[in-house]
């Protein structure tokens, strides 16, 4: 994550307009992949012509041996610690105006260096026997789509990546500090690039978009209103793995919500007070959270084979950027390195973090008990004297509720982020972990406490379905307007202002590269998929938990979904600077968290069936048999859900198959290796 | 596992006074680790001295052509294909009887040969620097205890399981058929000791005892009563990780029941009726059986690390002996073997082992009818003319069904084992997973059925508690009497009848090698450890699951485990041939089930709770309510259990950061070498 850069700057005109240029003639008709950009290419007066890839930006006022400094080091030799890699100043083409940052270099590198930068970072690629494997230069030539020189074989978001990762692993030698800044300490190992991006030396670091390329990502992803599935391949090899399997999850699970929101549909259609129906909904509810979860897993390792990550094997990792400490030896490296003593971490989680986030669960219980006062109020108000606006009323509550609910998120979002911070994790996942945690708690407690306590404390089920409508309404309206209207919005009003600037600047020809570079780097930043998964977690919630009092809620989930893929999509391609793409082989912790939420959706599932009157009148003289029976049922459900967790293989089986292949063929090579070395005779003498 | 003998054999008593006779001067004062035995090696003929590791036993019949052609596959250099043993055939001193088998023939290897064996197992060991490493014999010199030659670096178990996985892995190459039975087909990568051992033409393969360590071993585990702990290393050392394993946890168990068994003998002494503190010893039992659990995973991993077995990795598997099919084509090897179709497998599993599984639980409950019924009828004779006969008629029948318990568990056990084996799984890791879930689910019914059938449908605590008393040691009793009485008892009466000849035969010289392999032949073979499991997984359910309303169960079970100790121990070291030492990381499936067992135990000391007189007097007018917050409470508890699985590492923190260390460091000198190959230029030019 870089530093976010607000919207509202003078670019932003400039750039939209750039963006939205109609395909011009130029665009290729040969869908070839992994093609470099061509029409990209430093133009330099020293002769060095390479496509640019990454930008690095430093604050303008860098001191000029600090910058001399690390252009060398990123241009040395890796056997002299160096990066290897090509970088060059970004020189506008027409004179920028005074605040233009001169500070803007563009790094690339060598073809023979990226196919190498490969292989570090272990890479995997298609073989030409249909296995994915580690690519290695040694045998490249039998990587599939390895022609000539390999000059297409790598996608422009792959090399961006080897990059990124080359200059995250620029390590401190003999520096003790960085030139010109005696404050800013080094110590041999330390990752130059965090160090003077913590400093602020460095303002920012990312990869350039690929003009053509989105323009035909986008063409295929969302401007063409067709029914089909989202071009996950074309996602994942413009915005990388971690993006592409987010796009699926969210098109698996709206694919997974229609079976539940046809059933859905005529409850609500036909039986709105059918009690002894929604029963057989919510045993179908529970089997189909359980189910679809554990798909899920199976579809995620195919595609993750298929992308080559699924066996990649995770890199070292590095302490975060924001991490501090006193200077000492690491037990792992052996390396000096800032230490932080775990029980003062554990002090400030205990102490600080945990009566926080419970001070916040309180202040969530008390806004709570504020809405059902209003709701109390209103209610005996249109008792007393029914007319339309009293009738109306009525919903106000629920809705200032769900706002006061999204609002409380917001905030309690950026307190998380500053707390967990300053617990000052070292790694970067368990910081990530940390924080997961500490949201979701309090989202699931803020979001779902009131419908908790309407449906098991009030045991009123009318109310119950009210309110899961207004919030489910209600936020996700707040949601579309926040992702998809405030930023069309923006783009129009702004489109309008600037359309005469633009003509005049652009007409019909291409925009200069360093337009381009500076465009970009003015756009937002896109901060990671946290909070994307985090609202598919939220409706996930809603659907899962008591949807059975109210059938309608697997369908709007359905149009949400469908609409969130649409203003996602835009998003990625209009909104935000290009992220570097991130290795990712499954949804990490998002997977623990929805199998969490359907382990609570049994529970509240089975008490909504043992709370129903068809349930209830099996059992007309004792409530404590009734109680009884739906316990039991529960903890049998449960356990036939762990049981089905544990039957259901993760890996589907053809890619086992493929797996084991290659373990198998890895552990044959070294055997005959070893009896060769052993025998000292060469296989030919024989 | 291999074939089972019967121990009625002639050979039984020479054996056990063999094994009895007492320590010579000749024992070792240095306690020096893998020390190879000296005092075994044959004095063959031909001049070719090797100390025999494995013994192979072929069938007194087998055609000479296969006994030659065995012998030269087996000492074929490695490149031919062969294995690159030693072996000679066994020449008895004495001249045997008629009935001696001529055919049994001494395994070895040269310490060469050993040595490469050992990198090929992957054998973990102690490096110089005090982590532990896959053995290489390139870095030979730097692990510790390597001197000289590597004369006593491997200890013999170790010796002896290289030679098995040697002879396991010996492979037909061209040969259509073992010579002299063109009925015993082969095919190029098929097991040659597999199939003729399940042709029968091998009758057994096993690993000889050390006398000097074995009566060292048996000295310091069993015959000094002294408080100590076992001395896992030398257990580990002579019978291998996956024994010591069993042993370790063993001895954890019994020390984790001793802060209940302190707490419950109190409870029994004085205040047998007081339910209130049983609710205590209830709320103690369940945070004891999770917290033990865990701890015993991060104990495992500290143990396994010590021995090399942590992060060994799993060897390819290989089908297991009796697995048939039709020649068909492994998809992951690519090689030619038999393939049984999955279809059919399922077939098998769902239409006759699984109602012959319900059908046994079936036959279970209608025994436990039967024993109702008898208890009931002694009880109203009881009832109607109490006279001493009457009252001790009443302890009867839970005698006579916990011996029937036994039996039928011990029916089953060979039922469920044939089933399994019919059932033709491919694997010999998927046939111990189906057999330990039908025996488990089986023996968990007919344990335990009854008593839950007391507790929670009779609600009858005092019955509970005489049920589960006369369960406990009834099985106990039939147990100590099965593992330690009888062998006691048999070895007691032969050696009286057999004690002049003895005395003859060996007076206080050395017993000749010939001799010894012969005894060795006759021994009982030990089947590995799932009986010992089965039988403390029952005692953790009569501790886990009631105890709280009869809490001497642990003080019986410590009892138990104690004798339990030696028991095994005699049994391991004079009763059973030697087992091939088996690499283990953990106690495997049997973690699961003693989890699993865990959460059931929740559940049921909950409704214990709940069902106990204080607690309802809580709830005097409603039993909605009770039940609702013991429900509640446990389903509270029951997450908390989850929660603390995640929280505590299974891997403690010290072995976590060696491990780490070792990862970091292969990847380091990867990348070092990669950089050198890179740039072409040696290091030392620069």
């Amino acid at each position: 994550m870089y530093t976010f850069l607000p919207m509202s700057s003078d670019w932003w005109p400039d750039l939209l307009s750039y963006l939205h240029t109609a395909p011009t003639q130029k665009e290729r008709a040969t869908q070839g992949e992994g093609k470099m950009q061509k029409d990209l290419s430093l133009s330099d007066s020293d002769g060095s012509k390479f496509p640019p890839l990454v930008v690095i930006e430093l604050a303008p006022d860098t001191k000029e041996e600090a910058v001399a400094w690390l252009l060398n080091r990123i241009r040395d030799k890796q056997q002299d610690g160096g990066a290897e890699l090509l970088v060059e100043q970004l020189t506008p083409e027409d004179q920028g105006t005074e605040k233009d940052n001169p500070n803007v270099y563009l790094v690339g590198a060598s073809r023979q260096r990226l196919l190498m930068g490969a292989e570090d970072v272990g890479l995997f690629k298609e073989f030409t026997d249909g296995t994915v494997r580690g690519f290695t230069c040694a045998n490249k030539h039998n990587f599939k789509g390895f022609q000539g020189d390999g000059d297409t074989f790598l996608s422009m978001a792959e090399c961006q990546y080897i990059i990124k990762h080359e200059l995250d692993t620029l390590r401190a030698k003999d520096e003790a500090h960085v030139p010109g800044y005696p404050k800013t300490k080094l110590y041999p190992g330390k990752s130059l690039i965090r160090r003077i991006q913590s400093k602020g030396i460095l303002v920012q670091v990312f990869p350039l978009h690929e003009k053509e390329e989105l323009k035909r990502l986008s063409f295929s992803w969302y401007k063409s209103f067709k029914m089909s599935f989202q071009p996950l391949d074309d996602i994942r090899h413009y915005f990388g793995e971690g993006m592409a399997l987010y796009f699926a999850f969210l098109e698996y699970f709206t694919l997974a919500l229609i079976p539940m929101a046809l059933i859905g549909l005529p409850y609500y259609l036909f039986d709105w007070e059918d009690y002894d129906k929604y029963t057989v909904f919510a045993g179908f509810n529970l089997v189909w959270c359980t189910v679809i979860l554990e798909l899920w897993k199976r579809l995620s390792a195919s595609l993750a084979y298929k992308w080559g990550t699924l066996s990649r094997k995770k890199a070292f990792e590095e302490p975060r950027p924001g991490f501090h400490g006193v200077l000492g030896l690491n037990p792992v490296t052996g390396r000096k390195e800032p230490l932080y003593p775990n029980f003062k971490r554990q002090l400030r989680i205990y102490l600080v973090s945990v009566p926080f986030v419970l001070l916040c669960l309180y202040m969530s219980l008390y806004v709570m008990a504020i809405y059902f006062e209003m709701e109390g109020w209103v209610l005996r108000l249109h008792d007393e004297e029914p007319t339309f606006w009293t009738g109306v009323l009525v919903f106000i509550p629920s809705i200032i509720y769900a706002v006061v609910i999204e609002v409380m998120n917001l905030i309690y979002r950026y307190a998380a982020e500053f707390l967990t911070n300053w617990e000052n994790h070292r790694l970067e996942s368990t910081f990530q972990n940390h924080l997961v945690l500490k949201v979701l708690v309090f989202n699931f407690f803020n979001c779902f406490a009131s419908l908790f306590y309407i449906a098991f404390v009030m045991q009123d089920m009318v109310l119950l379905r009210q309110s899961l409508a207004t919030l489910l309404i209600t936020s996700q309206i707040l949601n579309q307007i926040m992702e998809a209207f405030l930023p069309y919005w923006l783009q129009r009003r702004r489109n309008k202002k600037a359309q005469k600037r633009v003509i005049k600047k652009m007409g019909d020809k291409e925009l200069p590269l360093s337009d381009q570079v500076k465009l970009e780097a003015y756009m937002s930043t896109y901060l990671g998929t946290f909070d994307d998964y985090l609202e598919l977690f939220l409706l996930f919630g809603y659907v899962s938990l008591f949807s059975c009092v109210y059938p309608l809620a697997a369908v709007l989930v359905v149009l949400n979904n469908v609409t969130e893929i649409y203003s996602d999509a835009l998003k990625m391609c209009k909104v935000f600077k290009r992220p570097f793409s991130e290795p990712a082989a499954d949804i990490g912790v998002w997977q623990l968290a929805f199998e969490a939420m359907s382990v609570i959706a049994v529970v509240t599932n089975c008490a909504l069936i043992g709370m129903s009157p068809p349930i209830k009148s099996y059992f007309p003289e004792s409530e404590t048999q009734l109680i009884m029976w739906v316990v039991a049922g529960e903890h049998l459900l449960l356990a036939a859900k762990f049981i089905l967790t544990f039957v259901i293989p993760d890996i589907p089986k053809d890619i086992q198959i493929k797996l084991s292949r290659l373990e198998f063929e890895s552990l044959e090579a070294l055997k005959k290796r070893k009896m060769l070395e052993g025998s000292g005779i060469p296989k030919t003498n024989q």
